[in-house]
């Protein structure tokens, strides 16, 4: 067996780990399950990820990965080089403490405010098998914890070229992802977010970002 | 300077990453920030951590670790023995994984139902430094998604001693922890939940679970 990727490339949480491999090299066959169609809910896809969500990837030994920190967990180790969870104990614990707050402030509040406010998604209120109505205050709550990320964000970076580390990491991944998404309800960085615009710009170049 | 550990031991946040640590044997000296009188948004506090959140962890060189994720991979870093988030690659990825699910349909589940319908919670609907209404249809939509997770961490436990591996890990700190936060909003595992009863005696045993 060959390692197997679940993807969809338009949509933001398969592309951390797209990215992340994509800067690992590792090599894999991708799949493309169709979201904007409901794909990831159909009985096809359930039987591989009972969590109806992307990404997912399945591994040489059968087993299969459905969750980004799971994916990321096992490429570190599947391929150290580069390492992009950090190398020094202090560094593992500011990579995962920054990529945590990205997810949590940033892309739980962007997902919150489209998932609640779409029409295209009503009833889809969070991710996986189960359905759940919209709560149109959690939109609202979620735009308003998104701009707060962003001042946290934009703080984090200033004087830093990267999010956790000196170096590119996984908490650069995040990040990048989130400030994407947020265009999905129309939120970007302001005048007052230059550190954003400036990281954003370099780590926006790197092949991954593209990838 | 030495380790320095932000706790508050009713809580069920720091107590995830105190069974992690005591797991370790890592040395460290322990404060207590009393959350019932709300101190972790104090001014004192607020200057160790701006996310004004439970756990954090000041290391050696005055870098603070405020996140769960943070804290727990400086730790296996730190201390490699016993290892607790898995050795081969996929072990690593099978506990984030499981770690991942017990934290988002678990935990965020329970912590949703209690801060949006506890009355000593007005206004504190999420962690952080800012205030946000409840909402009670979060409150209700946590409550059915936690009867979900409990058949999932069920399912999950046919057939095996421990959540992710053959050996305790992460996944078993989260979802122990999680268990037990239930309680909390008076939702406990049900006579079709025999798996998760087995599990959760044999790893309320471990010194851990009562530190």
């Amino acid at each position: 067996m060959s390692l197997t990727f679940y993807d969809y490339t338009p949509a933001p949480s398969p592309r951390r780990a797209r990215i992340f491999l994509h800067e690992k090299g590792i090599e894999l066959e991708t799949v493309q399950i169709d979201m904007t169609a409901g794909e990831q809910l159909g009985e096809a896809f359930r039987a591989i990820s009972p969590t109806c969500t992307l990404p997912a990837l399945r591994l040489e030994d059968d087993t299969v990965l459905t969750e980004n920190a799971g994916i990321t967990a096992w490429a570190e180790a599947y391929q150290p080089n580069p390492p992009l969870l950090g190398t020094t104990p202090t560094e593992k614990g500011l990579v995962a403490t920054w990529n945590a707050r990205s997810e949590f402030e940033g892309l739980f509040a962007i997902a919150e405010t489209l998932r609640n406010s779409s029409k295209g998604m009503k009833d889809r209120a969070t991710t996986g098998p189960v359905n759940y109505a919209q709560i149109p205050q959690l939109a609202e709550r979620g735009r308003t914890r998104l701009g707060h990320y962003f001042d946290t964000l934009n703080a984090r970076l200033e004087g830093r070229d990267f999010v956790a580390l000196d170096d590119f990491s996984l908490a650069d991944i995040t990040a990048l992802v989130a400030v994407d998404f947020a265009k999905w309800v129309r939120v970007e960085p302001s005048e007052a977010h230059a550190n954003i615009k400036r990281w954003h710009a370099t780590v926006s170049a790197r092949p991954s970002a593209k990838a």
